[in-house]
């Protein structure tokens, strides 16, 4: 019937259409053990499947407390991080996803056999395998370790620069073979790696983020609305211009005494908002996301082969910082 | 007694706060005289210098109709073409400006002693003299004329590509030397501009554009509304990711049967809509531009020189379309 159907209509009518949930999660404090933090992203994956999520995204860093805001030594600090995935401390949810048959998103620390550390996402299809791997390329914060900060961050010394480029991939056959891409947290706010990715194709930008709600040193700075506002600004835009359906799920809350914003979103390719968190806590958020509604933007305003002058472009790439022009 | 205090303070405190206006038109109808569109720009001059402004932007294409929406032959569409400027026809605007010693932006469509054609933008400083010139390099539209359609958008067909690259420039030291860049419509939808002023240090992006409100062909397509959304998330999130305030300025309302959006606005370094027009006619839109409110962004967030990681941006100039993995 259906190769009849095929026949009559004369080409296959497969639906593009994925259930995607985002699932934030609440603060994971530095005491919390992996078993209590693992349980908790179970059960939020577990309520996403029973929603009809086939593709779950966890944020950035989403098995530890956010651990660049302390100062520690290198022994110490390498607990924090993982040096095999899948490895004994996060297999059940592994197995949890595979038997239900359900995708994820995971952000973590990577340590590597040789030694290097990385702020990592790896994206697992719903047979359990690794479908594509990510190392944040934008890691904000310092090096060197502030003098009398009670709260310090330390990307910058604890991590290598990601060393993966903004590596495109395809989602299953089940979902309609998308165009994934994945980002981490600072990422979402630069323009370039989302475009790496629109000139790939990237229907699904999947992203997580642990984000400051406010200077939790108590020094004057932005407050958490406008932090919040920037977060949905910079997904909103990017997923527009690139043409693009986003998830940009956070980890929220008063972590270890230092607030985390929420705010946690899924992003048309009109840069409309299809959902989003209300909770700084654990909570799923759902949408249906139709990849062939990208279809309008990449082929008329967002033509990249039609509009796109690269010869023009030669700053972006030939000089870093900012050079004004003579005053 | 200016002296003494900057000996006392230990350096001048200058203030670097611009009052700008937005003057967006209505339509500007084939059928009207240069002499009435001219009327009204400096009606609209005279409005915002008298409510304290220093600098006015006017529309993409404000001397005229929107004319690539008509077929015509070379002849004829040379008639809508500035051989020079400023010329006979917009001197009176020109001297209204100096006399008022009021900057302004002005879009109109530049026909070269060459006999090149482009979709061009000046700055006119509060002296008269052009301070910065830019041709449009995102030009939409077609070359081939549409069969059947009443409407076309013959951007592509009419202009030449701009030739002058994303040149920023200084404002005048009154203002405090700021950083000026401008781009033209559908520019301000691609992130790539903006990021090429943005490596120069602008501090105030300048803008006009004509963006249709519907299909005027009657075809399905986006509303007004989504399209006013779109114009105004690109402004907003292109201003906060480069750090720089942003003025952008509508032709609206319906012009010889096809409609174009208004919504111009004033942007600040945030991303946040500081000034909006409210109607689809002749209006001003104002608002305090502290060039030094885009430190913040300049030196944190979007601290070019510690952040950006052009290695992995090559895609952006090595290739035009998309390029999808394989499936």
């Amino acid at each position: 019937m259906a190769a009849m159907m095929r026949r009559i209509i004369g080409a296959p009518c497969m639906t593009r259409i994925l259930r995607v949930a985002g699932a934030q999660t609440g603060p994971i404090q530095r005491a919390d053990t992996r078993r209590q933090t693992l349980d908790r992203l179970i059960a939020l994956l577990e309520q996403a499947a029973a929603a009809g999520a086939k593709m779950v995204v966890f944020p950035e860093l989403a098995l530890t407390t956010f651990f660049p805001r302390w100062p520690m030594e290198r022994q110490e600090l390498d607990t924090w991080f993982e040096r095999t995935m899948p490895n004994p401390h996060c297999q059940a949810l592994f197995d949890r996803a595979r038997d239900l048959g359900v995708g994820f998103y995971l952000g973590y620390a990577e340590l590597t056999e040789q030694g290097q550390h990385f702020n990592t996402a790896i994206t697992v299809g719903p047979d359990g395998q690794v479908l594509g791997k990510y190392r944040k390329i934008h890691l904000p914060g310092s090096v060197e370790i502030k003098d009398r900060q009670k709260y310090q961050q330390l990307e910058k010394r604890y991590f290598e620069y990601g060393d993966l480029g903004f590596p495109a991939f395809r989602g299953p056959k089940d979902w309609g073979s998308p165009v994934l891409g994945m980002l981490i947290c600072n990422d979402r706010r630069w323009p370039e790696g989302w475009r790496c990715y629109g000139l790939q194709g990237v229907e699904l930008m999947l992203m997580g983020y642990n984000s400051a709600a406010y200077d939790p040193n108590g020094g004057e700075g932005e407050s958490a609305e406008l932090r919040t506002f920037h977060s949905t600004l910079a997904a909103q835009s990017n997923a527009y211009m690139n043409a693009t359906w986003a998830v940009s799920v956070a980890k929220a809350g008063n972590e270890d005494g230092a607030g985390l914003i929420g705010g946690s979103v899924i992003i048309d390719p009109n840069g409309i908002i299809v959902a989003q968190a209300k909770t700084l806590g654990d909570e799923i958020i759902l949408a249906d996301v139709d990849f062939d509604a990208c279809k309008q933007g990449k082929e008329k305003m967002f033509n990249f082969a039609q509009h796109r002058r690269p010869q023009w472009y030669g700053r972006i790439v030939e000089q870093v910082g900012a050079e004004a022009p003579p005053a």
